[in-house]
């Protein structure tokens, strides 16, 4: 079996190590630049130096591949994903593009191939738990998803570092909020609603409402649902003020000594060493997930809460975000290399988290990679 | 009495009226505005336009004065005080210029003229406070003054309003503060050592150390001088994180596209709508001043407390600014204009407010214009 790893970030080589790891498997990890590269040079991975902008450079890239994992930066994810499926080829994807990934449903058919798409964490691992629980019950009436990355480390005045560009920490601050509510859909600005929640291990957390549901919005009739990021109290007031005092702005301003400048360009700039997570930074994940629903008709509604809380890992250096994100991508890439997950077309999580069998192993694989479900439920 | 008052700005205004309903008072307003002259063009002030940053044109505005009241800009007025002395006038100055005032003395000296500078409420009304305790006072052990002019509506953000330009605003906040602690000077950054205060009729607010303590730090042999700032809580958090974040820098930083911008510039653009306080916005100011200290040697300490809330007044719209600083800078022209304080030099109202007859009177015309000190003192 030979997968094919597009993206040598820190989450496509976690993804790329887990993966050659596996009896059977061979896998090569695809990058444009050399240094992504190097670390891999006397392992297990294969390496190809390739622009996978170039649609013949990936086309050479994926040509052995029995199946392709993609994890390249999210403004090249929607395009990668298409020309993986025209070259007839499968793909566990975690690039997160802003595009619907079902205009692709069609293609991927036609050319008989699976299409699993937005297999991180959140979305991800959360899309499945949905998916898994509406199979379960009788009734889904509500699903709430709070997720954060931190760092262990809480410096003033903004407690956050962030393993991406803060453009795209400040996009997810300022792109509106879409939600469910009462079976509607209702947009409202990022960084809405926040509230307290106390988590074991971490300490109280201050969500709000982001921009996180992606596919939920089209694939679930749930008539509730609800994605909050989470953060160290605190940050969120911070960053709102700079929000509304205009410094995410992204129309230019004329100074008095005639400089234009877009105050979002400023702000990024300043924030981006702030807010840069170094590999040395120790850092968690933490994820609560909240499904309630009944399991037969008549009964008493059930909340069913999946706690999850991960930590860098100190011997391999590898992040919680990359194992968290990675670990749950592998093992959908699993699913897919062993046959269990077979569906021609684009199917985001939730829908592969319906079939039993595979929640259940994707969970076993997460677990036995030292990320750990808690689960609980109580009568509301 | 011929007064001329130097600048016609919110405060300089108002003492022009104040001080021409005075009996035997002709006063005369001077502004390089028309605009500034013309509320005046039908009542009992007398005006003149005239660029005072003109020698020329300042010595004419002051040839028939027998006293000057100083209302200029800051950066203006240190050379405005010099040349009113120098043209033999005496000059009650509000200004508040960053250079030392006592440079001024031995030429106040020469010329047999009177000079009182920072008189306004604080500096100023606080001083005379301070002045007149250590004068009454066997042992003063502690001077601290806590001042702030705030809007009456809090909107977030930032909760606050500037009757002047945020850059000045901006540099009380990065100015460091110079305070005394146990008979030393020190120096710590400016928003330090926050404490939440509370205020009949106002409630809670935060009060941060700022560099003000200005002329009592050469002045006063009291051990402990402490300045602090009030605002809304909150206010202080979010300035400290811009702060932080470098939203005051004054380095230039190059942006991708290749655009120098100060961040100073962008912050204090963009907070200006937001920080404008307009003729018609409802304010207030607040100031406690609390002086520690013994009648006799022997006895316990005593606190004594001096509060004072003023708000705009609704039927002339006098800013409780310009009410505070205004009425008190009135009051001690009174003192110089009858004689009742003729000392030749440079004084601070620390120095008038060991003059028992001087301190009662100021506080007395503050009062008969409702701005209202309450006293109480308890034992420590």
């Amino acid at each position: 079996m030979h997968i094919v790893v597009l993206g040598g970030g820190r989450v496509g080589a976690t993804m790329a190590r887990d993966l050659a790891a596996e009896e059977g498997f061979d896998v090569t990890l695809v990058d444009a630049s050399q240094g992504a590269l190097d670390p891999f040079s006397d392992g297990p991975v294969g390496t190809l130096r390739a622009d996978l902008s170039q649609r013949r450079d990936l086309a050479r890239a994926v040509s052995g591949a029995d199946l392709v994992v993609g994890a390249v930066p999210g403004p090249m994810g929607f395009d990668t994903v298409r020309a993986v499926i025209e070259e007839g080829r499968s793909i566990v994807d975690i690039s997160f593009f802003e595009e619907d990934a079902f205009e692709l449903d069609g293609l991927a058919r036609e050319r008989g191939v699976t299409v699993l798409v937005d297999c991180g964490v959140a979305p991800g691992a959360s899309n499945l738990i949905l998916g898994h629980m509406e199979a379960e019950l009788a009734r889904t009436d509500r699903f709430a998803c709070y997720v954060g990355g931190l760092p262990r480390e809480r410096v003033w005045p903004w407690e956050y570092k962030a393993p991406f560009s803060p453009i795209d920490v400040i996009a997810e601050y300022t792109r509106p909020a879409r939600l469910r509510e009462h079976g509607r859909t209702v947009v409202r600005p990022a960084l809405s609603r926040p509230e307290r929640l106390d988590f074991d291990g971490v300490g109280s957390l201050e969500a709000f409402e982001t921009d996180g549901l992606r596919t939920l919005l089209q694939t679930s009739e749930v008539p509730e649902l609800v994605e909050k990021t989470l953060r160290y109290p605190g940050h969120r007031d911070r960053v709102e003020a700079l929000s509304a005092a205009g410094f995410f702005s992204e129309e230019p301003v004329v100074l008095r000594d005639g400089t234009s400048v877009r105050p979002l360009d400023l702000t990024a700039h300043l924030l981006f060493s702030q807010w840069r997570l170094r590999d040395e930074d120790d850092e968690l994940t933490v994820m609560r997930v909240e499904v309630d629903g009944v399991a037969s008709e008549g009964d008493a509604i059930v909340r069913h809460t999946f706690d999850m809380l991960d930590r860098r890992d100190p011997e391999t250096g590898a992040s919680s975000m990359a194992r968290t994100t990675g670990f749950t991508c592998t093992a959908m890439a699993r699913l897919v290399a062993r046959g269990l997950y077979r569906e021609p077309g684009v199917s985001p999580p939730e829908v592969v988290g319906r079939n039993r069998e595979c929640f259940d192993r994707v969970f076993a694989d997460l677990e036995a990679r030292g990320v750990l479900f808690r689960r609980s439920q109580r009568s509301l």
